[in-house]
């Protein structure tokens, strides 16, 4: 197994290595496409499951739309179309035919579609003409739908996870009678999505909306989540729209409410994507390669025997397997590894690389002593403890483990935030120290703009909980009233 | 709501119709596309988290690969190519620009791709490509995935659920060191489509092997299950295909064994659609509506008070939020519909269209006498029960419906499967009674085909429990070993 790049030495390189070395996915033949290999899929699918359930909590069902938009509905919405209809997959021909001239297949010329579809990058589209024939009445209303599905943004340059071609993620579009309802629930599912971020990636986030210029196609507001990485930038972790009538006047979806004349529904779009796998690699990661919060970890612990012979193997494999069975029933997923072809350093190695919580060891002296080896993967402490506690030690690190995690991420946060008011410590801050700047801003795009192209800061969003307050803008001086948070980001 | 048409005048239009009106699937406007709302996908999910359940007991993981394979990987294998290059979706260019001549957005000339790329019609090329460097030796092996995703085959004539362009599958692709392996697996995962079809869907399906003409394009042998709707035609509900080496070798795909030189790795594929949907339809729905066995059924149970007024409502609904605490404390699904737009008439028809297994209705009379009335669904019969046996009451008709409508299929289907001997009565049992035929067939792709011709029956499959006997191909008279299943299928 190659030595994974240490994040010192060069943080990008050390995040592709250790996102390959660690069996989460790699890159496909088809360009900007991965694989997500079973090991990273088990963690998705567990981000999926929990993400499932707090949908389905807050009322939501799931459905499923098509694949494919027509071109034209891409138009429909002005501002949607600039955003979205450009960098896209488009088939043109639904046939293929045996090459004329030789092997292999080509085109086939006859089979060119009257309409060319685009493989949807995002769904509003397709899902507002539908939604036009499911609402007549506000007695239809609220419709509160999820789906699950892939989707393609044609990406020149790709990172595994973090910026693919195609990505998996979820996208939940729902329609309101009111306002007040539609902006509820735009804020409503921001709160979903740092409450999983928090409580079930560790990963703490700083909820706040986008600046205009930031706004997602279509969206009146974009409310979003914004995390820290260890290197300094941050990471949009997920994000939730309101989206005004925009849609509905595109796509001419009104209502009768229960008094007064027709009106357009009101609606709202969230979505977070295998992008969050990327979070979660770079929030807890370090040199030795993955570390995962208990709560996502495919296995949560492994037992591995260390052994002369099948006879001491026999032995301490039967002490092995009545601590997994007792880890089975406190509900956590556990492997004994007794694989003779490998040995117990490579066996250290590698379940350290791939994140698993925790590992117990046994050997011959521990057999003799009555105890096991218990060894943290987020501290890499050890401790001996009796065999009759280790069950309860394991499963009470559990939440011990996933709370540390949080909490240093949370640290790491607090020292990687830092109040700015004066332009050429905002440089230095961004260049020597990196992190969050929180800085007063004019609230112009053109200093946003300006800001963006002397230093790669963006504004990553104005957070609900800066406080009111009078400022200076950090770039002209203008006056300012409340903080922004700016940074580098992914 | 429209009444449905009875599957006696018209069993294509009651399909269509049903599906519609219990809000299950539609036809989008992308041409052969469905969307599957939110009901119908409740069933669905219940369907792919039983059935994955079942894959991980069987030791697979879930992986994901890209939706896009380059053309030319089609015609890698020989067979391959001719069963699903054909009509397949293109995607030939990744850009969109502003018309310069008007409005909207047309495809960027500029933007070819220099390879087209087909939307995976099945991802058997795009796996093999990939597991071409997972796998080294027998110590790779085995390679047990499958993958949740959609696929699309352009199709000219689509029916919701049956035949669509776009549709939701699982496709297990698995790697072996030796041919028993791979021929183990094969049938253990049609075993597993057989235990979900009847225990799950409470579907009786015939296990069997097809013949050549109707194997699947690239594979040795395709084991199928196959089930019978109620209008006397066969449905092809889930296939296991044994590939040999023929994808290993076509994209070179060798291993080192323990012992001996390198060889070409051994391949299964198997996979289930939402296909299955219209088999779960047309296996057990009437014209009234949808009917749901208990264990795909995404509410178990609904509670409909029957009053005047709102004193009446409140004591009835307290009494049913009783029942139905008591029923989610067996885990059940339970609703209580107290909505006062509607009347309690179209409630009941709207629940029975539905397919919801149980309703329980409670009116003023009801309060007085301390019962409720219990409606199934399955049957329809309707009987008092004294408010404290009721919740035990309904959980219990949970495994009688489920009984019930597996044992009523069974019947219908030993009621008409029937073993013909001769041409004319061949002929006649399939235009006048349908179903499954038992017949010899001489071996032959050209009798086969012959009979396809002249009557439209194919031979569904040849039964695992077939018994071996003398007899005169049907057709031609020339000598057969075992009779084979014949039907006109969907």
């Amino acid at each position: 197994m190659a030595k994974l790049t240490s994040r010192s030495d060069d943080y990008s390189k050390w995040y592709n290595e250790l996102v390959v070395q660690a069996d989460l996915a790699q890159h496909s033949d088809v360009k900007g496409c991965m694989v997500i290999k079973p090991y990273g899929f088990a963690i998705w699918e567990k981000m999926r499951d929990v993400l499932d359930g707090m949908f389905k909590e807050t009322g939501h069902q799931n459905a499923y739309f098509p694949l494919f938009i027509p071109k034209s509905y891409m138009s429909k919405e002005a501002a949607h179309v600039e955003g979205f209809a450009k960098e896209c997959a488009v088939v043109t021909h639904y046939r293929l035919m045996n090459d004329p001239n030789g092997k292999g297949v080509v085109v086939d010329p006859d089979a060119r579609l009257e309409e060319e579809l685009i493989v949807r990058p995002t769904s509003e589209t397709i899902i507002w003409n539908t939604y036009k024939n499911w609402i007549q009445s506000y007695r239809d209303l609220p419709i509160l739908v999820n789906q699950w599905a892939n989707v393609v943004r044609w990406e020149m340059r790709t990172r595994l996870f973090l910026r693919t071609a195609e990505f998996l993620w979820q996208e939940g579009h729902t329609a309101h009678a009111t306002k007040e309802e539609a902006v509820a629930e735009t804020e409503q599912m921001l709160r979903v999505y740092a409450d999983f971020a928090e409580n079930w990636m560790a990963m703490p986030v700083v909820k706040g909306v986008k600046t205009e210029s930031e706004r997602f196609a279509g969206a009146e507001d974009t409310h979003c989540i914004e995390a820290l990485m260890q290197d300094g930038k941050a990471l949009q972790a997920g994000t939730s729209h309101f989206l005004g009538q925009n849609f509905a006047k595109a796509f001419d979806v009104k209502f009768q409410p229960k008094e007064g004349k027709m009106d357009y529904v009101w609606a709202t779009s969230w979505g977070v994507s295998t992008r969050l796998m990327g979070a979660l690699i770079m929030t807890h990661s370090d040199d030795k390669g993955l570390v995962l919060p208990p709560k996502l970890a495919p296995i949560h612990a492994v037992f591995v025997p260390i052994y002369k012979g099948d006879e001491q193997l026999a032995q301490i494999r039967e002490k092995g397997e009545a601590i997994c069975a007792d880890l089975r029933k406190a509900g956590l997923t556990v492997k004994l590894d007794d694989d003779d072809s490998k040995r117990s350093g490579w066996k250290f190695a590698e379940y350290e690389l791939k994140g698993v919580p925790v590992r117990i060891a046994m050997g011959p002296r521990d057999m003799e002593n009555g105890t096991v080896e218990i060894a943290r993967r987020d501290t890499g402490e050890k401790e001996l403890v009796p065999l009759d506690k280790a069950a309860a030690h394991v499963a009470a690190l559990m939440d011990e483990i996933q709370d540390k995690l949080v909490n240093k991420a949370r640290t790491y946060r607090a020292n990687h935030t830092t109040k700015v008011d004066d332009w050429d410590t905002f440089k230095d801050v961004l260049e020597n120290k990196g992190g969050f700047i929180e800085a007063h801003w004019d609230g112009t795009p053109e200093t946003e703009d300006k800001i963006k192209n002397e230093t790669k800061a963006t504004i990553r969003c104005i957070p609900y909980d800066s406080i009111e307050e009078q400022g200076k803008c950090v770039y002209t001086g203008n006056p300012s009233r409340r903080r922004v948070l700016f940074a580098k980001a992914y």
